[in-house]
């Protein structure tokens, strides 16, 4: 191991001089973009003028070819169903009554989070409309002293009225001013520099990014610390595929220090640019694949849903609660469905969110073998949700929402069109059936399907996290994680496999000359506290097994049989699937029947079923011990829906949903949760660079005996008069 | 058992002379139906004055709110491509060639199909477009004198080229006049008749359907025989909601003789029509559920595909020649993407369809053990799939084809719109990155991801299925089957789920009084005759397996590493899916490198990985041993196309995909053939009555360093000019 100690070497005054000139430019430019770090106290953070989330808007706004955006000011928002996140008006008094507490008064203080305590779910499932608002609280994560606290503050009266100090081995998420710190420690430091010149980069061309180090052992332990690792964004924007392979930077967080430098890179050249860039406006117009007409998705009477009171959405037969969130991206609260008999709105799902995700890469050499990521916890899913672009991430019919969150000294400030909602037909068939000619009967009969997509994107550092809950009018929930973005890659010497000897010691697949696509794996948990038909709710397990019929029972030898067994305990719901041992995985209510007698439910309809292969014992598995099965189920608990713990940040997983479940309590009968996790193995392909085509998989919960018959049956077809006269716009 | 011989007993003259009247009736009702019944021999069977698809086509067009469709008359088509499909004129030449023929002068025969034989695959691969067009020849599967046959017929010379008399265990599909037989012939055994009076049935709400009756041992070979059951269309169209349980009619097709009736079912109730009832004509319109407002795929330039040629469809970067088929469906053929830096197409499917499909019912009773149908080799999976009804089965911009087939005398018929061609777009994102504000870098990037789909929707009795072709400019192919249709459902005498004594004995789900839906599942299995290149390729597995690091090597203890294994032989390539030991399967071109030394490949992604999993002995199973695993590899070879032989019907298995790859022939950098079984279980439950929401599942041929980049990276984002200016139809 090639380790620089971070003293200064040798005499390189000039170019030190130089550096510095540079640094300090970079610095100013990156103060002045955040809208975290603002240097006076307003009481709503125009994040439109002042962060860099607003300079992506004016760039877009710039194009005369794009829709300008719905800009909402927020500043007068008001709460209006209980679930509804923190208004800014909220945020500022929580950030006040904060200040002003004793524990806090006299020394610098970091906010890592700061979001709405949900009330008693009681309580709101008695709640409606026209009620009085129910009691508005914050939680909020704070530290202090190298000490990590989690409070409640009570909005109505101003105070704290809870004050935890958390002893658990992790760290709260990350603030950005956590990021931005680690990103700038090194250019503090000479070693660095001499590393970053020797590698023959000029400074001005780094970019470093933070990197969640994990949990590897003692060494590691009672400090928060973080990796960080440089590229070069020399002739691209896609500095992504310019690795400065092997230089690992460790950073103590609290301290802004650097603790340690390695470099075992400097053999490996940083790969060319060439290829790398993505964006449209750089590109090589002679190359241009304009290979589609234009296709748009058009509603002559506009959409079918509406959304009251800023968060409940009612499209069709559906209703439910939709707010952002700064760490699970999207919450979807109070779903309900219309019975088609009865018009009554039945209940589907509490809550429904991202909980946790979990992404280690395959690789166990010095500089990669920390990468395992656990975003939500770590960076926060939803912080991390950038504005979606209108026409490429949603259709023309969308709406958008914005998601208010707050920074690190509690000011708010607007994540603008974080979320889009809009309904969806890609010319597919809700029900059909055509009677053939031999009944004589001159049937034809086919329903188009037209769904509503609720859609946010984040983007954790490379990756794109397409998240999607899209409902169907057949009571369907259809749960879609898309991955695009950028590959995190590994510089190589090599520029051919033919000079691999072992093409299974590369750790992934060479992409391009001198660059590596590493192996990984992506889990996404989702926490679905579901509430069919009410709270209590049981698990069944429907096992699918070969029965063998006996001797002159029947011409067939064997048939399927579908056995229910009923969980009474959590670990009778920890389920590993099974290719040959299929089982369907209900959740119903034991207490209501249909009319011929079959317990209403919704069942979760595996798919994504990659699972995590690691050693039980490594380090980052028991951290994410979550994926340990794929399905689980858990008595409801208020404080039980982080996956990976409450304090994720070099966790040590004893906090996880693994270690809950392993308390095996009953589960029958009562107010449960399912947890379901979408896994993927990544092995990257050269058709992943420099930027990887959306792979999706999706997961369902679907009613299983939860109507008394098809609840689509009575939709009309679409006749041509339903459908708009359409013009080319250049026509008009 | 309660056996009824078919010899008269006791007197009902009345009620014979009474059914005498209604049978002459239905007989006349039914032969003036048919196109494959002519009385006169017409050259080109008018369908569309005569035909059961005619009275379809009448009420749309009867209907103003929907688009008529294009009427090609396809007399005077000519083939203009190797792999046309034949046309009326040469449907008409083989007919007379065949009537002539000495086989057939002086005997009643059947044409149980006649379709193309492909020209050798050699001679397409080296023809194009201005080359002379390769000779044509017509194959003819025909049973004469309880023989049955495979003819080559000429069609230059006009002569017959080949002829074969087959001895395999299996009879060729059925023919809709064998299908017609089956149904009429019970209504003259006056045994069944007094049945039907029993069960309370007017004889003229009975309508019967032929169920194929699989193969269970020596009692039922040599003989063509059918099953036959009965249900009553009192009260509803959806007449398989009301089944005459218990009663099952052996018929001979080739005798046309009742052989058996068994009853069973004489104290089960023929369910109620309640709730029955599925067509928007019949509806309640007070109870209509008009929830979504109308939504369409509008394309203000027009469609970006062409349709050249009648057959050869361009799209994007993709090229590839379709046509429909009477047993397959529909046939993708010289599948080919567009190299975006070369600019060359570039092979990757010769040849794409569903080969076959099993159906096993889960119910081991008289009058279910032998519902375990092959959909595509019993009954013709293309002559069962109807015409498609625009806005409904596919979106407005929509292009139709018609097939043309033959019925049982060779009389050419039109079976018209049964696939259609659209581009799709669901709102979904190609490809996506947004640089996060802690890199100081404003980017935005993302695609809409457009589609084109082809489609089918096959009715075989009761089910639908949907089946898509799905190309992706990113070079992916999505090969998708949706079922939707109706339930075979099961009478009982239970009405409630409370009188059933052990709820695992219903062999399914109480889904309404006296209605039980079967347990069942669905295979479908393609072949997929992959050309990545080239003709040449192999099979490699490439395994993701942990690797456990030694002690000191890394902090973490475990790793997944990707290892390759090249299939030497068929055996090598008899894949069942592992979850917890997954691979991926490329078909690799080992002679083809990536400008960085990677075989340019694609890989099958499989999913819908239901395996089946009866008695590997049960006779269903050795029928259906193509279902063994979900892929397969075989050496290219023209007679292996139909994975359960070319002679389905009541065969014994000797003659499937499992017999050829036992042979366990050489795979490596040969011609392959790729074959994957997309498997459903199917649990019903009270949502798949009175008609079933569709339920999809897909898997995917994916480029894997086919490419030497993202070849949808130079696509351009939309932009608002592009979109079109719409409006309600009701304000123009």
């Amino acid at each position: 191991m090639a380790k620089i100690e971070t003293e200064t070497r040798g005499n390189l005054r000039l170019i030190f001089l130089l550096l510095s000139v540079l640094l300090l430019v970079l610095f100013t430019w990156l103060n002045l973009s955040y809208p975290y770090m603002p240097s006076n106290k307003a009481e709503i953070l125009d994040s439109a003028a002042s962060s860099q989330w607003c300079v992506s808007t004016n760039r877009l706004l710039k194009n005369p070819t794009r829709r300008p955006q719905r800009n909402h000011n927020h500043s007068s928002d008001t709460p209006l169903h209980p679930l509804d996140p923190l208004t800014i008006q909220e945020f500022n008094k929580v950030r006040r009554v904060v200040a002003s507490h004793a524990l806090f008064k006299s020394k610098p203080y970091v906010l890592h989070s700061v979001g709405l305590e949900e009330p008693d779910k009681s309580l709101v499932l008695r709640w409606k409309y026209g009620d009085l608002m129910l009691p508005r609280r914050a939680s909020v994560v704070a530290r202090v002293d190298g000490r990590s606290y989690v409070l409640t503050v009570d909005l109505d009266s101003g105070r704290v009225t809870r004050q935890e100090m958390v002893s658990s081995s992790g760290y709260p998420s990350m603030t950005i001013e956590d990021m931005n710190t680690a990103m700038s420690a090194p250019m503090n430091c000479p070693g660095f520099n001499r590393t970053i010149m020797d590698r023959r980069v000029d400074p001005a061309d780094l970019v470093c990014l933070p990197v969640s180090s994990g949990w590897y052992g003692k060494s590691e332990e009672k400090r928060r610390l973080i990796k960080v690792q440089c590229y070069s964004t020399k002739d691209t924007s896609n500095f992504y595929m310019r690795p400065i392979e092997g230089l690992t930077v460790l950073v103590d967080m609290d301290t802004h220090q650097v603790v340690e430098i390695v470099d075992q890179g400097r053999n490996i050249p940083i790969p060319k640019a060439d290829n790398t860039e993505y964006r449209y406006s750089a590109g090589d117009v002679h190359r241009e694949m304009k290979i589609v007409n234009p296709i748009s998705l058009e509603q002559p009477k506009g959409p079918s849903f509406t959304v009251e009171n800023g968060h409940t959405i009612r499209w069709a037969n559906w209703e439910f609660h939709l707010k952002p969130d700064a760490r699970a991206g999207v919450i979807i609260s109070r779903a309900m469905v219309r019975d088609p008999e009865s018009g009554e709105m039945r209940s589907v799902l509490y809550k429904g969110m991202t909980s946790e995700l979990f992404v280690p890469y395959m690789d166990p050499t010095d500089a990669w073998y920390f990468k395992t990521y656990m975003d939500a916890g770590e960076y926060g899913f939803g912080s991390q949700a950038m504005p979606l672009d209108p026409l490429n991430d949603c259709p023309r019919n969308a709406y958008y929402m914005d998601g208010v969150f707050a920074a690190a000294d509690g000011s708010p400030y607007v994540q603008s069109n974080m979320v889009c909602v809009y309904e969806s037909y890609a010319g597919d068939i809700g029900w059909r059936h055509e009677e053939s000619p031999i009944t004589g009967m001159p049937i034809r009969e086919a329903r188009p399907k037209v769904t509503l997509v609720v859609r946010m994107a984040a983007s954790v550092g490379n990756y794109d996290y397409i998240v999607d809950w899209e409902f169907q009018a057949d009571g369907l929930i259809r749960i879609k994680v898309g991955l695009s973005g950028i590959l995190m890659v590994k510089g190589t010497r090599y520029t051919n496999t033919n000079q691999v000897p072992g093409a299974e010691d590369l750790y992934g697949t060479l992409l391009s000359e001198n660059v590596i696509g590493v192996i990984h794996d992506h889990f996404v948990t989702f926490y679905l506290d579901m509430d069919v038909d009410g709270s209590d709710n049981s698990f069944v397990k429907v096992n699918l097994q070969r029965q063998q019929t006996s001797p002159g029972e029947s011409p067939r030898r064997s048939y399927l049989k579908a056995v229910r067994n009923v969980a009474k305990t959590e670990k009778d719901a920890q389920i590993k699937l099974k290719l040959y041992s299929p089982s369907e995985f209900h959740m119903i209510n034991p207490n209501k029947m249909t009319r011929v007698g079959n317990p209403v439910g919704y069942k979760v309809v595996p798919a994504g079923t990659a699972a995590s292969l690691l050693d039980l014992e490594d380090p980052p598995q028991k951290r994410a011990a979550f994926t340990n099965n794929q399905i689980w189920v858990t008595p409801y608990n208020q404080s039980e829906e982080w996956a990976g713990g409450l304090f994720v940040y070099q966790s040590q997983g004893e906090d996880t949903l693994a270690t809950w479940s392993q308390r095996n309590r009953p589960i029958e009968n009562k107010d449960i949760v399912l947890w379901y996790t979408l896994g993927f193995h990544h092995v990257p392909c050269q058709e992943d660079f420099p930027i990887m085509p959306t792979v999706s998989s999706s997961f369902d919960l679907k009613p299983v005996n939860f109507f008394e018959i098809n609840p689509i049956l009575r939709m009309p077809p679409t006749g041509e008069d339903d459908l708009p006269v359409c013009k080319d716009a250049a026509s008009v």
